[in-house]
This record gives C-alpha cells, sequence and structure tokens, in this order.
C-alpha cells in the first residue's frame, strides 16, 4: 500500500508536467479537427456572436437526415426495443458479424446471388467500418484516395501511420496516393496518371461532388485494381439514390470484382439511420494477400476482437428496411430528398454558378468560380444563416466548391434557396 | 472504358492467384481465434455431432446477460425509438462523444464531482473503447496486461503493433508487459516485479478471476503508474456488482487517479445491454503526453474520425439507466446475478475446488488442481451439456483454472451445479 503522503506528491508532481508516455507520431500529422465538428463549431461560435439570428440558421451543412423514419421502419425499430423486455424476445451478444436473419437478408436484397451472407459484416455504419478497414490493413499499405474526398479515408490512413507528413504547399500528405478528380473529367481520375496504391478507396455516388460513376467506369476501376493486384474499397452509402437506368448500385455488377473489391454500405442516408446507427461491408471469399491468407478471415478477426456487433435494436430496424413496405418507404424519402436536391441546383443556376451532383445523389457541388470555399462559407452563414460545406475541408482538390446536402426540410431549402440568391456570396473576396 | 473480354480475362488471372497487398503482419501474430467465438464454435460442433443432445446445453460461458431488461429502462429504449418516428423527436447525427444530457448524468451520477461531462465520452461498448484507445496509442507504446486477463487487452495490442511474436512455450507475447496474478496474492500482481511500461490495463471486479481490488491496491497500482508518468487503463464494466462498502467503484475515488488514469465502463453488464451496446469512456483533462499535448484530444480525435456516436436511442436507455428507477432496477437485476454466483460457488464447493471471486463479482474463478483447462471444458460440455469458459483462454495465467459466469437464467445454474457436480470433470485426464 502506498502512503497517503506519498500518493499526493505523486500526484502534485504529475500534475505539474506531462506523462512519461510518447505521444502516437501520427496523431499529430492530422490538420485540425475532423472536418464535421469543425463546421459545428464555427456554427456555433457565429451564434453564440450573434444571438439574435441563432435561431435563423438553416443547415445545408453536414449530410445529416432530417424527415421521421416512416411508420414501417420505425415499428421494427420500437418492436426490436420492446423485445428485450420479454423472456422469450430477449438477446444479449449476438454475432459479431450481425444477425443471421439480417446478413442473408441484405445480400439477398441488396446483391441477389452476387454476395453470400457469410460475406456480409453488419455494423455500426460505414465511417466506423473504414476505420475498422484501415486498422486490417495496417500501417504498411499504400493507400489512394480520390481528391476531394470524404475525409474519413485521409484521416484514418494519417491515424494507421500510413503516411508521412502533410506537405504545407499541396495540402497533400506525403506516401498517400491522390486522385484527382476535376469536374472537367466528370469528377473521375485519370486512370492512366493515378500511381499504383494497395488499397484504392472510392465513393459513388460521391461525396462531396455528387458524381455518380457510370458502369464503363466501374469497369475501369475493376480492371485497374485486378492489373495491380490491389484492393478497391467501394463506398455505396448513398447508392440507392441512383434512379438512372442501367447505372450500377453496387460494384459487385461489375465483372471481376469479386476478386478485388470490398463494399461499405449504410443504412444511414436513405433510412433515416444516421443517429440509430446501422451498415454493413461486404468481403468476398475471393480475396487473399499475397501470402494466400483469407482478407475476409483478418476483418472477421477485427470485427470480433474490437468490435461487439451493432445495437440488436437497431438490426431489428435494418430488417424492417428490408421488406417491401420498408422499401417503399425507403424510395418515399429519396424522392423526397431528390426533390430538395433539384431546389438546390435550382439555386445554383439563381446564382449564375456551374453545378454538379444532385442527380442520383443528394449532394450538389458549386463552383465557385475560383472563390475561396472558407471565405464563401463564412459568407453565407454570416450573411445569410446558412450552414454548408466548404470544398476545401474535402481535400485540395475541392477547393473553390461549396456542397449543398439535400440532407434538410423541404421548407428549409426553399428558405436557404430564397436567401441566398439575394445576396452576394463573394463578398469582400 | 475497358473492354469486357480483359476484364473476364484479368478477373480469371486474380481469382488464379493471391492479390499485390501484403498481409498486415501483426494480424499473423495474433494465436487462433478470439476466444468467444472459438467457445461458441466448439458449442455448435457438439451441437451437431450430437444432435439429441443439442437442446440440453446450458451456458455458464460467455459473460451474456439473460434476463430481460426492466420496465423503466426499457421504456427509454422504446421512447428512444418512438421519437425517431416524430418530427419533434426525430434526431439524426449526434455529438459523437455522445448526448450533452448523459455525459452529464454519467458525470454526475456515476462520479460525482470527481469527473467532468467534457470528459465522458459515450460509445457502443467497452469493448469498442479498448480497440479506440489502442488505436490511440499507436504501435510505439508497451503495454502491459494482467495474466489472465480478458483476451482484448492482449488481442488489440499485437492488432496494433506494440508486440513482437508469441513465444511458442510460454504463449505470451514478445515486448509485450504481463502482470502475473496468482491466486496466492489474490491476483493482484507483484509490482515490484513488474517492469515498466506506457499503458497499464487493469480490470475490476476482474474478469475472469472474479476478485475486486481494494482501496490499498489501487492506490499501490495508482502510485505506480504516477511514479513510471505511464497511463492505467482502469476497466471498471463490473463495478456496480460491489456491494461490500469501502471497496472503490472507480478509479477516480484514487487521489492522483486524474493525472493517471482512463476509466473504461459499460451499460452492458448491470442494466442488460451487452445486446443494446452502450458503455463509455473517461478520460481527465490532466493527461498529457510527454510533447505536452492533450491525451483527451487525441482520444476526442478518434472519437469523432473514426466513430459516429452510439446509438440514439440505446442512449435515451442509458438516460433512463441513470433515473432512480433505472437505478433500482439494476440493483434488483445485480442481486439476480450475485444470486446465481452463490450457486456457481456452492457448485465448486460440491466439486470440492477451491475458488474465488462470485462476491462483489459476477464470476466464480475454479482452481482446477492443476488440470488442463480446455480438456476439463470439453469434458463438462461432453458430460453435462454445460459451457464454461477454460481458464487459458485467458493467458497463460489462466491455465488450471475454469470460470464459471452468472450471467444464466437461476435454473440454469440449478441445473448445471446438478449435472456438473454428478460427474468425473477430469475424467480421461
Amino acid at each position: 500500500m502506498a502512503p497517503r503522503s506519498l500518493l499526493a506528491l505523486l500526484a502534485l508532481a504529475a500534475s505539474a508536467g506531462a506523462l512519461n508516455v510518447v505521444r502516437n507520431k501520427n496523431f499529430g500529422k492530422l490538420q485540425g479537427g475532423y472536418l464535421f465538428p469543425e463546421i459545428g463549431r464555427r456554427r456555433t461560435a457565429f451564434a453564440e456572436k450573434n444571438p439574435e439570428l441563432a435561431e435563423k440558421i438553416i443547415s445545408l451543412g453536414i449530410g445529416d437526415t432530417t424527415k421521421p423514419i416512416p411508420e414501417h421502419i420505425l415499428s421494427g425499430l420500437v418492436n426490436g426495443a420492446k423485445k428485450l423486455g420479454t423472456v422469450e424476445g430477449y438477446s444479449g451478444y449476438g454475432a459479431e458479424q450481425g444477425k443471421g436473419d439480417l446478413r442473408e437478408k441484405i445480400a439477398a436484397s441488396c446483391y441477389g446471388d452476387r454476395v453470400k451472407a457469410s460475406e456480409v459484416f453488419v455494423s455500426d455504419g460505414a465511417k466506423c467500418d473504414i476505420s475498422r478497414l484501415q486498422l486490417m490493413f495496417g500501417s504498411d499499405v499504400v493507400s489512394a484516395v480520390q481528391d476531394p474526398s470524404y475525409p474519413v479515408y485521409v484521416d484514418t490512413s494519417v491515424m494507421m501511420g500510413q503516411t508521412g507528413e502533410v506537405n504545407k504547399e499541396t495540402g497533400q500528405f506525403d506516401k498517400l496516393v491522390y486522385m484527382p478528380c476535376a469536374a472537367a473529367d466528370d469528377f473521375f481520375p485519370d486512370l492512366a496518371k493515378v500511381p499504383r496504391a494497395d488499397v484504392y478507396y472510392f465513393c459513388s455516388p460521391n461525396n462531396p461532388t455528387g458524381a455518380v460513376a457510370t458502369r464503363a467506369q466501374l469497369e475501369a476501376l475493376v480492371a485497374r485494381a485486378l492489373k495491380d493486384g490491389s484492393i478497391l474499397v467501394f463506398d455505396a452509402a448513398y447508392a440507392p439514390f441512383i434512379r438512372s437506368e442501367g447505372t450500377p448500385t453496387s460494384i459487385f455488377e461489375i465483372e471481376g470484382s469479386r476478386q478485388c473489391a470490398i463494399e461499405v454500405n449504410s443504412f444511414s442516408k436513405y433510412a433515416g439511420f444516421t443517429g440509430a446507427r446501422l451498415g454493413w461491408t461486404v468481403v468476398p471469399d475471393e480475396l487473399t494477400y499475397s501470402d494466400g491468407s483469407s482478407v475476409r478471415d483478418d476483418f472477421n478477426r477485427v470485427m470480433t476482437t474490437g468490435f461487439n456487433g451493432a445495437s440488436n435494436i437497431v438490426q431489428e430496424g435494418g430488417m424492417a428496411c428490408l421488406d417491401p413496405e420498408g422499401k417503399k418507404e425507403i424510395d418515399t424519402l429519396i424522392d423526397y430528398y431528390l426533390g430538395n436536391a433539384e431546389i438546390l441546383r435550382g439555386l445554383a443556376d439563381d446564382l449564375g454558378l456551374d453545378h454538379y451532383g444532385g442527380v442520383d445523389s443528394p449532394y450538389v457541388f458549386v463552383d465557385l468560380k475560383g472563390h475561396s470555399s472558407w471565405d464563401t462559407f463564412s459568407t453565407i452563414l454570416e450573411e445569410a444563416q446558412v450552414v454548408t460545406i466548404p470544398g476545401a475541408g474535402f481535400g485540395p482538390g475541392g477547393e473553390g466548391y461549396l456542397r449543398f446536402s439535400a440532407f434538410a426540410p423541404r421548407e428549409a431549402c426553399l428558405e436557404a434557396r430564397e436567401r441566398i440568391s439575394k445576396i452576394d456570396i463573394f463578398k469582400g473576396q
């Protein structure tokens, strides 16, 4: 037993200084905070400085659903909760990979015969799965990301130690491969110019550009991954927004994909589960590392060791999503958000600015004609009390663009269009 | 666009061989599968081989709650789900660190004035938080674990690359510090013999030994961490099982702990949330790495970048747990499981075996007098159709012991006692 005086003395000494533990050097490489909390911070700062305007703030920012969960899907969630109060219905730990019936339903309903239930890992969301995929890949792989892209791909690569320091001039991390996705190329990378990487992250419908890859583009991506012997992590979180006939909604519609692709997906955006938390990842059995070991088995190890399954309540909601009634409700939700996207495209038209996305996609990406995206973000917040997202937050390639999110109430979109179209969004620039 | 024939050719070539991606070498170091799925696998294999006995199987194995969630807490979950169906009640993404009111309630209810709400990170469980803490610490720290211990500390250290290979003779990983916890020392390590580590993992009430650290022992632990300038990760997932007066239920009851400790906690075991998923981690502001940077800030970065918040539905359940009615319900649940623990201690008495834990703790750790824990596990499964957990699954120091879990229906504990006390559990050894 340590005498109290010694403890107090040690605590005093400790409080005066730092621990003798070295900070994970990869965390020092990260730039600023994670994007979306930073947006929230600026919004809060504005509201505190302008309390009289605080109530007026409208968000077209973070891609957060706002419509209540419809009846049938809700009944899945409510019954999932109620069951836990009965002896017959109670369940504790489930399989870390998800309930068997949900895995089967996802495989059948979302992939036809292309994916086996045992290849589906149910989780608490796509963002969390990307982090777990990175934990599996480890620090020795080279990752490639679209520029601009959802910041989680970059940030988790940095956190895992796959990258060097950021280059202050380009804003790019050393040892990370950037795939420039410019408007002139429909936001699809010129693959001939992309150096080889071990893992390619690709998102379609894209966040933030709203671009939707065509079948031909996805075939080119798969061909490239196969040629390189690389893994293509395909983020399909917005897939059900695709309404155009013939556009693939899963990478597994592409021949050869089972030999190279992992697909990350989520109920967040189309069933309103952003807060409820439910997603999944598909890892085909065919994927093996260069030593012949199974990628699926390593992902299974991550899921069983560092995760404990998605909430059993929410998994019941997922089952309801995939019922015919649930699918109809999802279609109605998507109609609503795509209607919003049309309004936001109209807003960009009002401003006389080129815009992309908003068709088959909830995001509208607006070309600011070379103006600063953070400055324009600030002006719109200050002058119109509307929160948007600066393109630069998605990487250097996003500079000069602004993202509007259609995940807002209809009235908010109409009001935002009304307000923003009246102001000079480039004021002072 | 890649012509179809080329794609098919590439796919064919790929299917014939492995990817050109090197497996994360740390995953190759892991031994077998994660313990609890392995137990499940053996149980299933037994049931398939002996279908006539399958229905008879009783589990005293994995620490999985079996009692339905009581009324008041359940109403929190059900209302949490129902709210999502209303315009006023709907919420999407919340703060990744948890709802503000829940963080405040945890800080006030579980820690009095010792912890600030901003230091509480709400999550989907203690296991997941340990994995995220490891991601934060990175590969360059030296971790120390109790031997035996909850396998997640070891496995996540290996996965993060903190260790070398396993020593086949000792079963211990190179570069990982083991703190032997033997029955003769009340399962508390002889700290004078423990080499310095950057991070010490310590669990009390302990899984698997059932040992509960005294105030004096916790003071010694804190003193040691302060002396070393190290971080003490204190796993308090079973804290509410402590009924003995004066025994600390949180590391933050110990003077000096705010200068060295992180506490991981969970609603799983006492509110029946093993499947619902809710936990939390406290990182005091005082903790700073050797470069002066804040540990809390780095953990915040992990939580915001690689996680997206616990389910909003389940967080409402957590609020209900901390209401006076919820606390009463939890007390009743704990009474029940502690009653089971007493039956299981009686079973060990019937067998004439020394046993530990089961007081202030849901686990009973039985000394097999030198017999093999996996063999005894198998005999009990085959002869009595009861699933237990072999001590060796918790590390080399657990060999020669068996863990009984009190998280089972009362009748199952009585029936298991009846069955096991009649057989020769060391048959053939």
